[in-house]
């Protein structure tokens, strides 16, 4: 047993899609979430910038007293984690590998599409990590670099969401994926239009949601799960003014977090 | 006659608009350009974030030898500038007066439109400093949040960019007004769909071409401008790679800036 909190970040509101995954499936959990709101969009910066905000991003969690770390952040899971993960002193891990071995687990043809930033896709390391586990795997890659402004802005259905998922996603259905990593955790939010446009019968990978449950899998192995009974807490904290976040962090979890959120200075970390 | 030189900075590339009317209107004169590219957007941000960005843009350029500085970017001239210009040093300028009143100077019914981020419209700064102007004057505004990511994501003509163009824009045409300040760098780059959408006799007011013409005048008026005849030279900075911005840089300059761009980082200053 372990009642300290789990960490979890992303470069902004995305990364609630794993924090109401591990409500869903840890209800005893307390939860310190950090935003990145100030520096948002990561996907579209450079992969020396994306490590410098994610070191301070963790630098910032561990002034906590922290049992685990989720990076609840496509980008910064792909292009920074695995080249400082030795240097973390709390357990840590990213979307990566929580989404590959689900996507890998239940595609049925070996095809697997995957959609990110471009900073996650010229990463490469969804098609690297997917080939270590399974080379039999085909992987089909592609930047979606204006889902995460649609979804910023909500256009999240309709006529524009519509044309660029198509414009995004036909090199990808064209290949006959039957399984598609969202690797972003922003683009469950345009779900609707992706599921619509790939068809019923593909299947698409929630990475929040994907590395919360793995996250489970780990506190569980260590034995470290929170031994309270009572419902966790849940401490948001964003780099620019916690307004806007308040009000969609509380329609996207479905539950009031104002008053519970907070700014802070990121750039001292 | 002062041969120091201008300093300029933007959120990102459309500052660049206005180094291209200094280099057009002023050719003698040294440019030392900022580009925030590792924090940009400015205009989705919160006025205390951009105030902060701001400064630290300015201690930056003041590392230099300049005699005057232009900011080239409508958030920060109008949500942050107001608030901090008396704590500047250099002699400084924003767009908002300029394209204020350039826009006022053309107009024939009085009706003024205003486009810019999120950020510049919530300022206000538009609205209250066209009417300090001319009380008469009657200004319509609207944010156009999804203008700068259609830009940077090469979306500048087409369905998206006319569907969107569209929405944002239907209230404002509405309204009859003959004269719309870009009150943003970036959105001469969506001109065209601009232009079709509201008709050839609304006349487009370019706010880095406007802050340019503004800037020479104030040399001109305090004996300043650059004594030397030969071509000015120009260097740029940027908070993130150099890559991407070299090659979008030189071909919206139309010229190559490949060798002249250094990456720094800004949080330091």
């Amino acid at each position: 047993m372990d009642n300290r909190a789990i960490g979890i970040f992303d470069s902004g509101l995305g990364g609630l899609t794993c924090v109401k995954k591990v409500m869903e499936i840890m209800p005893n959990e307390n939860i310190i979430y950090f935003g990145d709101t100030g520096r948002v969009p990561y996907g579209t910066k450079s992969k020396e910038t994306i490590i410098k905000y994610v070191r301070q991003n963790i630098n910032f969690l561990e002034t906590f007293d922290i049992k685990f770390i989720i990076i609840a952040c496509g980008t910064a899971s792909s292009a920074a984690l695995p080249n400082i993960q030795d240097e973390i002193k709390t357990e840590v891990i990213g979307v990566l590998e929580p989404t590959c071995r689900e996507a890998i687990a239940v595609t049925k043809n070996g095809k697997i599409g995957v959609i990110g930033t471009q900073g996650t896709i010229n990463s490469g390391k969804y098609l690297e990590t997917i080939n270590r586990i399974n080379p039999d795997t085909e992987v089909y890659s592609t930047a979606c670099p204006m889902f995460v402004p649609l979804v910023e802005n909500g256009y999240t259905e309709g006529e524009v969401a519509r044309i660029i998922v198509e414009e995004y996603l036909a090199p990808v259905k064209e290949k006959g994926v039957d399984t598609l990593i969202m690797g972003c955790t922003h683009y469950p939010l345009l779900r609707k239009e992706i599921q619509k446009f790939m068809g019923d019968d593909v299947r698409l990978i929630d990475s929040g949601a994907a590395a919360a449950v793995e996250a489970k899998a780990h506190l569980l192995k260590n034995g470290s799960l929170c031994g309270s009974e009572n419902a966790g807490t849940a401490k948001y904290y964003v780099s620019d003014t916690v307004v806007g976040f308040e009000e969609l962090g509380s329609a996207f979890l479905d539950k009031h977090i104002e008053g519970s959120v907070h700014k802070i200075d990121i750039e001292k970390y």
